[in-house]
């Protein structure tokens, strides 16, 4: 069984966390697979609580999607070292890091929507 | 003349950065507007030197694009504090914030295919 985790920084507004969580929401909606949020820091749970509890649930594949924009020490240095990590205590479910959402063709699109609502409301 | 900014945090990572830039330029030809990046910290232009400079080039409205996810302390306290700041300066100037990118609903799309890129090359 195949689960995926969308991995954010985590933040001290209770709203930006509980988007992450709505968001792992959607993706399993739109995959069909169990999703589950994780933090980073400062929100719960983390990486390793939340690969704890799939894997407890007989999960043998992760994927987690990093809910980055860019580049960064979070989703270049510190996620590859926690997988690393978790691969070694559950040597027997295959954890991997997707690619972060940087240079994806649709962030454009986002952007124009966000100036469009601006413009078009005056 | 409008003018829309795409306004980052600014990162350590010069390729973060770059990114930033590239996404200003993708803006500008979705959009037909003249479009800049600037960045809270780090990096540079910061949004008031940015603001000034397409002043001097006649702009006459700008709309920021906050390029963050989610709600936080930049978007949704900084970000304000300096319009204001700038708005008190640039009065000539009609300066506005689009919404950050959270709740977009094309997010959820970009997190399917980064897992679908995972999980179909195996």
């Amino acid at each position: 069984m195949t689960a995926l985790i969308v991995f954010a920084h985590g933040s001290t507004v209770a709203a930006a966390n509980q988007s992450i969580h709505d968001m792992a929401a959607r993706v399993a909606a739109g995959s069909g697979y169990v999703s589950e949020a994780a933090f980073l820091e400062i929100a719960e749970p983390d990486l390793p609580a939340a690969t704890k509890s799939l894997v407890e649930r007989g999960v043998s594949r992760i994927v987690v999607l990093p809910y980055f924009l860019a580049p960064g020490r979070h989703a270049e240095r510190d996620l590859p070292r926690i997988i690393e990590e978790l691969q070694s205590i559950h040597k027997e479910v295959k954890i991997e890091a997707a690619a972060n959402l940087d240079g994806h063709p649709a962030l454009v699109g986002i952007l124009l929507d966000r100036a469009a609502a601006v413009l078009e409301e005056h």
